[in-house]
């Protein structure tokens, strides 16, 4: 019996099929369904992609398309130069011909699934968390019976670095600030897995390369999918590898040991030059804070045992292809 | 001839006091004058204590009463609890009989001494910066005939703390956002100490004590001044010792070298949950802000040799006593 029965929210994005690749080989993980949404690319795009991504490495796992764009305010634009105009590195995927989503909203979908497996089930959400605020606002009821979530998004700066899209903000909270601080604010055990760790996990040149020669039809894929994330990560002055985010998460899932974690409420500023951050209040911060005071605790990962979080994916990887 | 021609900014405040000792023992700074403005408690509490404090340690130097307000918002309620009720640790100084301050408001003093010594004055501001931005709107001038800025204040997270009165802010930046916003943004040489290194730095109380044993009267004071903060410290679960935060400006002033620093424009948060939150955007970040970009980069503190900060602290009180 798998270990983690687990919905993947995601936005393919390379990062996230690199973890959905992962996911799908790990015995200890049960893909119940992916639910797609807006973010690295449009919806249309990642929604092609999460059925692409489900009949090459998960066939038979549904896909449920998700949101096309935050509760409250424009579609960002799609960071092509990033993930490539197909969200996916322009490895150019086909959407496989008789692939079609799951009929219900990703939300809706959430929603079905957590009921029918009370306690059992594991939100990973490693793009904008509009689908689950979107689930909550339909049946706030489902908090009690998640199991855990696990996010990626965010930074607490343990690292010095608030952002990556603006100083203050990360992406995935900085495409819909207002849904990840109705998630953050509901009554389940969530864990954020942000910059403060995915920063300090590199998988480089070597590694890929590493996985490419060893690990099949999967480890040619992780290598094909991530040479234009690499060409990016070279541009803004990373060279020679690739920071793996949503693979942070999946690796928090399955290893939480790896990482060092501070408990706290979580809130996100949803307005101003500073919107989309994550700010704590640290469980042991004295002064009254009405702002954060009464919020459900939230462990955010502060320090990360990088290689093993890296020897995790490849014995993964290599050992499924052996 | 001194080093450093200071205009001492403070709203003294416990550890603005044992800055203030320090400075006037260090044979390379030369005190110009001392600027009291609101903050650890009422204008008229700080003024007073400025003035016992010139009286005791700086005989000569010049006062000028600040503001008693910040900018744009209401005085925020002193903090008798951390500083005492007389903003000194209740050691229950004596504003001495004759003393009066300077007849010139903080700002207009800032602007004539800096004029009458250009491209010599040092500002080495420890409380909100109301007084300095004051002084920028009647004489913008000043910024390019000012030889440097060092504020305590902010916090960018390098060791996982935003802020100390909120999840989000420090103490003087958040009495203040709108001055502080205005102090970073102008274009003269600034420096920003914050919690990065101010929570590195923490006299123990056996530090305290040898202090008080070698260092004569200066000592002496430091250590009676000190007893009320040491409690509050305690009480916020910090045993055995207080941060320096205000005496970090003056060390990081006299020895740079002992600190770590990262260039980059610095914004301050004005609204929102967030207020009084420092922001900075490092020189390194390709991603456009328009927020930051084109603001002049100020110097944040992000590591700091606490050692030999303290040494440095010991070497001028008790070599000046003995």
């Amino acid at each position: 019996m798998s270990l983690h029965k687990v919905i993947y929210d995601t936005d393919p994005g390379i990062d996230d099929a690199i973890a959905l690749v992962f996911q799908a080989l790990h015995p200890d993980i049960e893909l119940l369904g992916i639910t797609s949404v807006f973010g690295n690319a449009t919806i249309d795009t990642t929604t092609d992609n999460a059925l692409y991504l489900a009949s090459r490495f998960a066939p038979g796992v549904p896909v449920a398309r998700g949101a096309a764009a935050p509760l409250r305010r424009a579609v960002p634009v799609p960071a092509g130069w990033i993930h490539g105009d197909d969200g996916l590195g322009n490895v150019a995927p086909e959407r496989p011909a008789h692939a079609v989503p799951d009929p219900r909203p990703a939300h809706r979908f959430i929603i079905d699934t957590v009921r029918a497996h009370p306690g059992e089930v594991t939100l990973l959400a490693v793009g904008p968390l509009t689908n689950l605020a979107l689930a909550l606002a339909d049946d706030p009821g489902i908090a009690g019976l998640v199991r855990e979530v696990v996010v990626m998004g965010g930074a607490f700066g343990f690292n010095g670095v608030l952002g990556n899209v603006t100083p203050a903000a990360e992406a995935n909270i900085h495409c819909d600030p207002d849904a990840a601080d109705i998630v953050f604010g509901a009554p389940w055990t969530l864990s954020i897995v942000g910059l403060d760790v995915t920063h300090d996990t590199v998988m480089t040149t070597e590694f890929l390369a590493s996985i490419r020669d060893r690990a099949g039809v999967a480890g040619r894929f992780v290598w094909d999918v991530s040479r234009h994330y690499e060409a990016f990560h070279e541009q803004t002055g990373r060279r020679g590898g690739i920071y793996v985010h949503d693979y942070s998460a999946a690796a928090y899932l399955l290893a939480p040991h790896l990482y060092r974690t501070r408990s706290g409420p979580v809130r996100v500023v949803t307005g101003g030059i500073a919107a989309g951050q994550t700010i704590q209040k640290p469980l042991g911060m004295s002064a009254p804070a009405p702002d954060w005071d009464g919020r459900p605790a939230c462990r955010a990962c502060i320090g990360v045992d990088a290689p093993a979080v890296l020897e995790l994916f490849d014995k993964t990887l290599c050992g499924a292809a052996a």
